[in-house]
């Protein structure tokens, strides 16, 4: 919450007494915490705890975190701020806010750097501690991870988090230094990388990336975005110039042809009207395109009124998701991949029952229970989409909104459809469908088991 | 086809020369077809041999089908003669003619009795063939079945099949005298109750079932499309006074109380302003969440000016079915709750990660490799859904059209929404758009793997 003072200190805002007086009283209550169950520390703490302090440690942060929007009076409604910042820590990017540029520097620095921080637990929790849980398939990276080992908690998790955030503030430093060189001042550079990387969306501009004319800046975004939705354990090999294991990655591979033939189908469909040149066709739906798929959610136009066939696209991209271990959120690439290898296999499995006939990702084969696991996953989320849909209609969204809504915030992408669509934003949405909202943007974030099972009779029980 | 002519003598109407001509040469083609291939008689049909019959014998039934509609000049376009009778021998009842009643009783008969055919071929096939050739979860009723054995194509499917057209004609006929009595004449009963009992939904009136505004016609036709969407064997077992195997049954169980319960729901939030009875309510939102959760798609009201929440419900329900083994379409009531179960299933599997928890079906337990065949055809219908509306959207139909009428047809239901909603039809759809929603119609209606195993390269290999 203090980090961003010396910006408020730089342009004279007003915040500055809030954010200091915040940050403080924040850390008094977290070394109270502290200082009373110092003494009962525990070193044998398992899954059930692991699920309980994972969601209520997002939870707590922003219940806490929502509080300087508040004081300070820029947002009045606490369930408003709770959005917000619900929104900033899951890497949404969904917003209340009818005027971002109105905020004073500290804040919307806090608001940037909540995804910032968002995305620096995601990395470690899907690369280090859901696949231990068994969560739908996160095993799958338990292995490929370097430094953790399967059924182990402690060993070297501290380790492999080091090496993963040393990467991710590589990054966000040299989107920085190339944002700056592209025009962008050093406030407004360093907020865009904070929520490239985490693939959050927020911007310091009402008009989001169309702000920025330049192409370079919006090149630049479309990189960093498509970094940040590729599995770290990637860079992590790239930058030890391991570049077969990249080479060899079946989920880097969809990734990457998924996001160029969407973007290239929707630059030839979207708008053969429009007199711009193929270059802008090309970056606009290149931009879209990836700015879904990675869940990041930055918006350069307004796509809504795209061809239908775009939107209806740009629907589904809310579904995709960036590749396991990213700070991409949603369905994501690997279990996609792995559904759709598995329903082409079980047509092949029809004609020949007698044969067993296994899902290879990487070369290796898939147990079926995994297979099974990543399957509920997608049903349930799909369930979870359409019941909380229904739900947010009765508060009196239209359809479009109701879909949209739930769909962009349990993907953690940002912009929906309808009434909440890329060029608008949830202020205007009831208190009731906010506070939802926020459970599913919590819920999406964390792969939805890790919340839900917190909710089932046998979690409590003995 | 020539089954309408008596009708068709009776009203004097102008179809009888097409009727008895179509009639005839499609009799001819068929006994030569037989004629020269008699010889070639294999008693070994395999499990390909089986997929291509079954496909093929849809797609050559709605090919012949289509000619009387075009020849008699009420339909001029193949295209769309054949959409509609794909609709009929499919069951689903979505229709392209703008003015049903313009049609003469011959020609209606014809398009009622298509439905009914189908659904007799369905029944049969629902419960004696597709849980032999092992598709997605039907393997579960093959053991029910009076007569049916596993692993053996033979035996006593003729019996089985004499049985269960037995009940199937015996409830139509019911049906037919019940709603005489309750004020239609002789050819609207008996072409409602076909189209009824095969869950198909083709009505003789341009406003469907709000053309009858009797409490009792409704009534009736609430029950019968209920019985309709119910497992035949449980008629089969009911008939024999074997109620324990009914009140055992955790599908019909779930079938019932989720019919009541969200027809109840809907009761109560969907038009709080209207001033109309309580039992009218009760009977509009009951009569069309059985409607469409059965898959008929009977009209008994516009309810596409309902609250936004029942219009969202409406269209989830699209995807719900009726129990497997009835005339019902969509993924059916049986998946649904194996699913369900399974997701509530694996959040205790996350807490309890080396305990085994099978799900039970009444009360045995499912073996996984089903579980999985089910899960995989859960998403594969989604990802079906999902492609065909992106590409009904390239043709220029907007959103809700799109997935309406994608979800509609795949769904075997009727109506869908937007401009394909209640009270209207398919016909200003582009004819690339009938022709893929008509290829819909089929992959549903025979539980998508049937047809598109044919496709598979696996299939054609040796």
């Amino acid at each position: 919450m203090m980090s961003g003072i010396p910006f408020s200190v730089y342009y004279q805002d007003n915040d500055i007494f809030v954010l200091l007086g915040c940050g403080i009283s924040t850390s008094i209550i977290g070394a109270l915490l502290w200082f009373f169950t110092r003494k009962t520390e525990r070193t044998d703490i398992g899954k059930r705890e692991g699920y309980l302090i994972v969601s209520l440690g997002w939870l707590v942060m922003s219940l806490f975190g929502a509080v300087p929007f508040v004081l300070h009076g820029s947002i009045p409604s606490y369930t408003d701020a709770f959005f917000e910042i619900m929104s900033g820590f899951t890497t949404t990017g969904a917003s209340i806010l009818d005027d971002i540029e109105a905020l004073p520097h500290g804040l919307l620095f806090w608001r940037s750097i909540s995804q910032w921080i968002g995305g620096m637990g995601i990395i470690v929790l899907s690369l280090a501690i859901l696949p231990l849980l068994g969560i739908g398939g996160m095993q799958l990276y338990a292995a490929e991870v370097p430094g953790i080992t399967k059924d182990k908690f402690h060993p070297r998790v501290k380790e492999t988090a080091k090496r993963l955030w040393g990467i991710y503030v590589i990054l966000t430093s040299l989107e920085t230094i190339l944002l700056m060189f592209a025009g962008m001042n050093f406030f407004d550079a360093i907020n865009h990388s904070f929520t490239t990387l985490a693939t959050g969306g927020f911007s310091t501009k009402n008009a989001s990336i169309a702000y920025y004319t330049s192409p370079f800046i919006q090149y630049i975004l479309i990189i960093f975005m498509f970094l940040a939705g590729t599995n770290f354990t990637l860079h992590y090999f790239a930058l030890h110039r391991n570049f077969s294991f990249v080479k060899t990655n079946d989920e880097f591979k969809a990734y990457s042809l998924f996001i160029l033939i969407t973007a290239i189908v929707i630059m030839i469909l979207h708008h053969p009207h429009l007199e711009i040149s193929l270059e802008e066709k090309f970056r606009q739906s290149l931009f879209h395109v990836v700015s879904l798929v990675t869940t990041t959610g930055y918006v350069s136009s307004d796509y809504e009124n795209w061809a239908i066939f775009s939107r209806i696209v740009f629907f589904v991209l809310l579904f995709i998701g960036g590749c396991a271990g990213s700070t991409g959120g949603s369905i994501k690439i690997v279990r996609h991949y792995l559904l759709f290898k598995n329903g082409f296999l079980e047509l092949k499995r029809l004609v020949h029952p007698r044969a067993v006939i296994p899902v290879r990702v990487n070369g290796k084969a898939i147990p079926p229970e995994i297979i099974s696991n990543v399957q509920a996953f997608f049903i349930l989320y799909i369930l979870i989409f359409v019941l909380s849909s229904i739900i947010l209609s009765v508060t009196g969204l239209d359809f479009l909104t109701s879909i949209g809504a739930s769909a962009t915030c349990l993907g953690n992408v940002g912009p929906g459809i309808g009434t909440v669509g890329p060029v608008a934003n949830f202020s205007h949405l009831p208190d009731f469908a906010k506070i939802l909202l926020s459970f599913l943007m919590l819920v999406g974030r964390l792969e939805l088991f890790t919340v839900l099972v917190i909710f089932s009779p046998s979690f409590w029980r003995r």
